[in-house]
């Protein structure tokens, strides 16, 4: 997804998704009249005079992203904006309005009719939607004999910096992160809090190279976006910011806490490549309501490494998860 | 949908989305903020600077909207993407760019794995979009133990005359639509035709004062109109266009060609409220590679009409089908 024409499309470790991916850059046209295309969180659209169209997509399904008959569903339809905005979040744009398409089972489901399902999903959103200031402004609502999927496609609009992408980073960037990391499985992944506020703060107030929201796992993202940049990536594994539940997690199932940080992905945060000296300016102000942590840099050398205590390097094998549930 | 608040909501005749509808418009925070809510058939969104951003999206599922055991996914891809396409020539916007979320069944369907049956989708709809020039920019995949689900949304601009809409309409206007009605279900709904160069050019070059697309059916979207632009409506009973299809059809069932033109929807063909004399300058020019044909006239008292060949009006039943195979 380096080619600066090709149309932006969620990555998966389906082999099913990558090879139609593969089979999409072949045979779409490569009209890239409208598409400033990023292989990126999201694609921003030209032909709309100045302001750019920033535009994703997300799609939960039950069974794969979640199980209605242990979870709340208005946890599943906090999370299904949720995801959304944090891919908007990922590019620095503002939200504006989202649109919502859902197919539901015509059978109740958790003790749940199809419309009180639905009332359910939307509770969950619109708390979130109020907070942001974006408008739940359309959809299609349909039903049927299957599981409930719910697709949404979120607008933002570019700010006066204009996007934030992946492919901005130079070597010697900081990287710095959002929040905390790992074990989001326990429950986080649910909560999601898209760091849209965040990201305009720091996009309007500091230089920020690129970005990218952390969704399969920091060391898979930060290497997508080190790769868009052309450059390698050290992180520093002492220094990340390890959540709670990694911990608990990790004394579940005996793998490091920052085994999970580096892995679980689902964390909805983001990671910042900026340079050196806005990045101390950025950590010493935290400006933001969440801390914000320098967990590593932007490499000359290609690849991904992980820097030990005594400041010997290693190599850091990228591995994200397949989502929830899925093969 | 009257408020010129409210979000664009697709409308059905399940009464699942009827209440869920109740439900938002009563609960979605009035932002207002963003959205000139048209009760249309796509959204409006303001906050891009001067151009319009048009919005539409629709939802197609098997067992609903089509069988994969009887259809050639070819022609279902090209459905799914003619129908949202359909939705931006109502509004005269220029297509831009749409997004496809698509869920696949993992189990092969009419012998065809999931991959396959992805391509044989998107070779659907390759075709349609380059004709149109618009770009397929995005999209999510994925696959489950679930039937086929193909929700795209599509973006458009408006044009410098703005967008088309339902409630423009004043009594004296002439209705006119674009091409044959009736019996879609025998194949032609598959094959959609979106009218998007039509509307553009008639946007451009005639005064139009609102627009829709049948797809519930020709009364049933003419009163819709009639109803948004705060007048009523008569048509023509003898004068619609009738497709052949409606004919093969009524030989069938015992109902008249007729009947079928004005109720079995998916003809996705542009009815257009012209005021008189520029319904006649555009009737006696025929701009468009497709006919066009006066129907009927909007009206100051409310409600849908029907003139008999005497001259006699008599009230009409919009009635309009609910989507295929659904209860």
């Amino acid at each position: 997804m380096n080619g600066r024409r090709h149309p932006v499309w969620k990555r998966s470790f389906l082999s099913l998704e990558k090879d139609l991916l593969s089979w999409l850059h072949e045979n779409l046209p490569a009209s890239g009249r409208h598409s400033v295309g990023l292989g990126d969180d999201a694609a921003v659209l030209g032909g709309f005079d100045r302001s750019g169209v920033v535009v994703t997509t997300d799609m939960l399904t039950e069974g794969v992203d979640f199980l209605l008959e242990e979870v709340d569903p208005r946890r599943v339809g906090h999370k299904a904006l949720g995801v959304n905005l944090s891919d908007l979040a990922a590019m620095a744009a503002e939200p504006v309005a989202v649109f919502v398409s859902l197919v539901l089972p015509r059978q109740a489901v958790g003790g749940r009719a199809a419309l009180e399902l639905a009332i359910e999903l939307y509770r969950g959103m619109i708390p979130l939607a109020e907070k942001l200031g974006v408008e739940i402004a359309g959809g299609d609502t349909n039903s049927w004999d299957g599981p409930l999927a719910i697709s949404i496609t979120a607008l933002g609009k570019t700010s006066e910096q204009g996007p934030l992408t992946r492919g901005g980073g130079r070597a010697g960037d900081q990287l710095l992160v959002t929040g905390e990391l790992g074990g989001s499985i326990l429950g986080r992944h649910l909560d999601v809090q898209p760091r849209v506020r965040e990201a305009l703060l720091l996009h309007e107030q500091f230089e920020l190279h690129a970005g990218i929201d952390i969704s399969d796992g920091l060391a898979l993202d930060v290497s997508r976006l080190a790769e868009a940049s052309g450059v390698g990536a050290v992180l520093v594994p002492g220094e990340i910011p390890i959540a709670a539940a990694a911990k608990r997690l990790g004394q579940r199932d005996g793998r490091s806490a920052v085994d999970h940080a580096l892995g679980d992905g689902e964390d909805f945060e983001l990671v910042l490549a900026v340079p050196p000296e806005e990045a101390a300016r950025l950590l010493r102000q935290q400006p933001t309501e969440v801390s914000i942590t320098r967990i590593g840099e932007l490499l000359e050398s290609p690849g991904l490494w992980q820097e030990k205590a005594n400041g010997e390097r290693l190599p850091l094998v990228a591995q994200g998860y397949e989502h929830w549930g899925d093969e």
